[in-house]
């Protein structure tokens, strides 16, 4: 993969972007480069477990851009749409381990799979209690044909932010180990796409569209999906991909049937557009009796500079607004708390 | 301008943009449909004088990310690359005046700069107090020979943070024009292109550029450099940027020589990417004397989704780095207190 800016040795790219994004952001972030890894500097002192995610590189800001109170404890990133080594991920578990021991956040990919597995083997025979939470909520891979399940994507943020509040609230290894499988179960994805991501040495698109077709059910690592359809006008696709999502969604158990929604630029489509998309969701799911009681808006997964977005619905159970508003101390999510005594309303 | 996922009608796209973020950032932002504008919900109580800025859109999150405790008071948005019209400024400053008035910060362009100068007529004529904070940044448009000057980019987000810290310290009319004036004048941004954005109903580049080309100088709404060169190695490339960017700003009257950097992506570019730049070009400026001692690393003034990237030099005067450092509450830039009880180091 290469790209106008990059460095020009290969492989530079995420050493030196790692680099940046620890100098960028000192306050939040340290940075150990062998293995190569992020560590939140603070963390809330009712926190018992260490929270661990990571990953191939080219999502930001997913993962390191969630470092921080609230949410990660620590992070290994691997090579632009590579695994991270397990030994990174035994590293990072290592530093971020607390009292009750370690979860880690997998998105299900073979490579993290085993990755995180093997790094988790390692721990437990230094003594270090691991579970793990696989987030698999990508729609379009929903097959009982494959034997590898349903990818992970933008719904990994959902359960970072929820996980880390029930974490600073002291949650143990069990409870948060449960939290966030249930958070994923209850999570879907669906992205579509009008443009691959930059790849080459000549800069185009990974795979070719025409300009009236879209890619519908791509992957993040710009996998193609099984149907490329003619663009419908915007509102009857977004018809079509909340019909999916909302099919495919596990009914509330105790909820009002609300959810959460995260609209998520794959890294190449604007901010405006987002949000004009979010306008236009909400009425939808408002409508479909799915009212959305809490939202990100921007590019939080994104699958490098792909022209595209995904739509995540998280069906709430009880409790779960609540840790979605819960403050957050991150480079690229932060949540005060509410009510600021320094600022009158 | 048209692209895959914007609403079908024309003119929609703003108009719903424009709601979808006050939606999603309620607690920040609250919007006014007609004249269309957005304000900030909150405000410091020491806040005299009404922060108040507005241009085109397309260029997010420029400037509605900026609403909150610590910048923008108010916000005009025009439709893309568009100017708002003066009733839009008129109303949005005359909602957000302080007994002391209104800064405008305008972006030097010929119809923002009319649009702003007829809202402040009539807000004269109701007695409110207007100045005017030009910003004018681009070197790539510094020629004695343009009568309309330096383009404006992203040294406004600089302006509007400093200025919004000065404002929470009951800075006075004059003081903040002055100072917003100083560090526009101290400020200068370069901007280069690998791809330009979407642009037509056929979703193809606004202008094209071979795959081995980089438009040197690009403006934020796709303005065509004087220069087209042959893409340069990354590291050849940085050093010329930082040689015309350090050649035409200007010297430090009291500070030690240190800058604030804005590494900012044109939309298309990914954060992966920015911080690469990023980390060499803090390597290149503190070799030339120009130690980075604040910063600014992804999108923040966008041109749709251009691929591409800006940097953004401002010389420190004394007092500058803790305006740069002061708390801020906003949709797209949040500082909290470096100190906080609530947290263990």
């Amino acid at each position: 993969m290469s790209a106008p800016f990059h460095p020009d040795e290969d492989g530079a790219l995420v050493a030196s972007a790692t680099a940046g994004f620890a100098r960028a952001h000192a306050r939040h972030v340290e940075l150990v480069e062998d293995p190569l890894h992020l560590l939140a500097r603070r963390r809330d002192p009712r926190r018992r477990v260490g929270l661990v995610s990571g990953g191939g590189s080219g999502h930001e800001p997913l993962h390191a851009g969630f470092l921080g109170v609230g949410m990660l404890d620590a992070v290994a990133p691997g090579q632009v749409f590579a695994s991270p080594h397990n030994r990174q991920v035994y590293a990072a578990s290592r530093a971020a381990a607390g009292p009750d021991g370690v979860v880690h956040v997998v998105k299900n990919y073979t490579g993290d799979r085993i990755n995180f597995a093997i790094a988790a083997e390692r721990l437990r025979l230094d003594g270090i209690e691991v579970r793990r939470v696989l987030v698999d909520d990508d729609v379009a891979t929903d097959s009982e044909e494959t034997a590898t399940g349903r990818r992970g994507t933008a719904a990994t943020v959902v359960v970072e932010k929820l996980l880390g509040a029930a974490a600073d609230r002291g949650a143990g290894l069990e409870e948060l180990a449960g939290l966030g499988q249930a958070v994923a179960a209850a999570s879907r994805s669906l992205a579509v796409a009008s443009r691959a991501q930059t790849a080459g040495a000549g800069g185009g698109p990974a795979f070719e569209l025409a300009a009236d077709e879209l890619e519908y059910g791509v992957g993040i690592h710009g996998e193609r999906a099984a149907t490329t359809i003619p663009r419908p006008p915007r509102t009857e696709l977004l018809r079509r991909m909340l019909d999916d999502l909302l099919a495919a969604l596990p009914p509330s158990r105790d909820g009002d049937g609300g959810v959460l929604l995260v609209v998520n630029g794959l890294g190449g489509t604007t901010s405006l557009e987002l949000y004009s998309l979010f306008d236009e969701v909400t009425a939808l799911l408002g409508a479909a009796g799915a009212p959305v009681h809490g939202s990100l808006v921007g590019t939080y997964v994104a699958a490098l500079d792909m022209a595209g977005f995904s739509l995540t619905l998280t069906r709430l159970e009880p409790g779960w607004s609540e840790l979605w508003q819960a403050p957050a101390d991150t480079p690229s999510l932060t949540r005060l708390p509410v009510d600021d005594p320094e600022v009158t309303p």
